[in-house]
């Protein structure tokens, strides 16, 4: 059965908004540094008030996946709400400039586009304070099973779980990729966000999930423990394939006995935000081509550390001409 | 007499739109590389669908100059007029935040905000696509006089005499400004604006203007002359201080008869857009401080340096400590 696209992202579309802040700004408006916190319209208008100023790029977890993923020569599709107002357009075109196939219909007459303000610390960790916006309005009528099932690879994001509607989305696009005979993947995103849909998270990831993404911090939140040799057996047991990111250590890719260590690409850290994002889209779009597992994630190192060497979570370099560079043993 | 503010900056309020391109796209959608061009709707939406995947940042000539020379330290007010609409409030915040008083009230029920479609090619140069929107409803009622008078320099963007009602409240504010024994600063924003105005600009710079900015290309279009020794003895003629940068050979300080040559501060060229705007506050702000002018071209130079590091025209560094740091004489 052919596949008309490599991978098929499903997530929220959101218009991210950064500023660099110092770490006292971060305790003064009381957020978790690192984390992405779910905010209303109140407090994000007061936090959008007292930031400095900022840069304006489409983003979104499984949006950036996509974008980086067909910078890299995969044929990608993304599915996700934005209204139709400014921002809706800006995050429309920037996917669809990128080689993104995007045939979700833009909300009309709800709330506006989702924004993540985002705050950029010296040491160039982010703390994201996500306004959801139009997001929650992605529902399963969202979900075509003919775009679904054309795709071999259907990714999904965990913060998909906190828009109620969207988690039934993400339930029938599961289905609809495994009745067509295709691969699932999830991400876990956060490990807050891990906190909120642990059980949830854990019935998919044993029952409906082909391909895991996850940092340390996800994993072990995941299987609540302190012991990521532990966390490392559970998935191992409960997963095809796990791709588990341990920034600057590299990453983990684990697959039925077999483990691969993959060291990351060393650069100047200047924004996190998409790291994981890109190394996510590094490693299914090698993997697409049937690269073998250290490959895939060598191609993730690359593109995370594209993602981390400047402000903003798309792709500012040629992704391709950075994967055919050969790495250093740094 | 004492100042509220040291430099109160007037111009287009605009947002840009940042995306790289390569030499065959400004041929294709036949722009003239390097150039700031009008256009008007249609030709907006044509360029927007066929260009890359964008960064919005805020931008505007005298805006950039603006919020460089307030993280530089000087007190800093811009006049300019955005729209009741989303890039209006982006470009209201950025300003704000960046300790820029501006209290222009924004245009309801018009054109939206006004935008630049920038495309950087990879040698770094940049190639701006200005849709003036609400830019054209800017005039001489939003030139506050008790606001204009209570700043040491009135700066002035040449583009400001596009829209037609912005060329006369540009003439009332350098009348404003002089009858409260104030300076008036103006840059020549680009050559071909020159080539649109250079005969009133020929009047303004004899009649009106203290310090002028120039770059070596707007200087000899205002003189019509391919000789930049020619250039130099007609504004030495004309103004009491010009400063003429030249790129990667630094700037060239014209007091009376004496003259300064300021070298560039070397860097890595990524997007060279604002790199104008951020010399003129880097000038501006160590005037303000009443430093030699050897000093303010000095001033010129790291901001520009500064912003031509990065993708977009807005600081993404510290300024004040990047001038506390003697450069080497490179």
């Amino acid at each position: 059965m052919t596949t008309a696209l490599d991978i098929r992202g499903i997530g929220n579309a959101i218009v991210d908004v950064l500023a660099r802040a110092d770490d006292a700004f971060l305790a003064a408006q009381d957020m978790t540094r690192g984390a992405m916190t779910l905010i209303d319209t109140a407090r994000a208008e007061r936090i959008y008030a007292a930031m400095g100023p900022g840069v304006e790029s489409s983003g979104g977890s499984a949006g950036n996946t996509c974008a980086v993923a067909a910078a890299l020569g995969a044929r990608v599709g993304f599915l996700g709400k934005v209204a139709d107002d400014e921002l809706g357009r800006v995050f429309g075109h920037d996917i669809r400039a990128a080689g993104v196939r995007f045939p979700t219909a833009p909300l009309t007459g709800g709330a506006p586009t989702a924004r993540c303000l985002i705050l950029v610390t010296p040491d160039g960790q982010r703390t994201m304070n996500t306004y959801l916006g139009a997001c929650v309005a992605f529902g399963p009528g969202d979900v075509d099973e003919a775009e679904v099932a054309s795709a071999g690879v259907t990714y999904l994001e965990g913060y998909l779980f906190d828009p109620p509607a969207a988690q039934a989305a993400f339930r029938k696009a599961a289905a609809v990729a495994h009745g067509g005979g295709r691969k699932v993947a999830l991400t876990l995103s956060d490990p807050f966000c891990v906190g909120r849909h642990r059980a949830a998270f854990r019935e998919l990831v044993k029952g409906e999930v082909d391909i895991l993404f996850a940092n340390e911090a996800e994993l072990l939140s995941l299987y609540e423990t302190a012991d990521f040799d532990a966390a490392v057996r559970a998935v191992r047991a409960e997963v095809g394939l796990a791709a588990v990111t341990r920034s600057e250590r590299g990453s983990l890719v684990i697959a039925g006995d077999a483990a691969h260590e993959v060291a990351a690409v060393p650069t100047t850290v200047v924004d996190t935000t998409g790291a994981g994002d890109a190394y996510a889209a590094g490693f299914l779009a090698a993997h697409a081509r049937g690269l073998p597992l250290p490959e895939c994630g060598r191609w993730g190192s690359v593109a995370a550390a594209e993602a981390i060497s400047h402000f903003g979570a798309r792709p500012q370099a040629d992704l391709q001409a950075l994967v055919a560079t050969p790495q250093s043993a740094a």
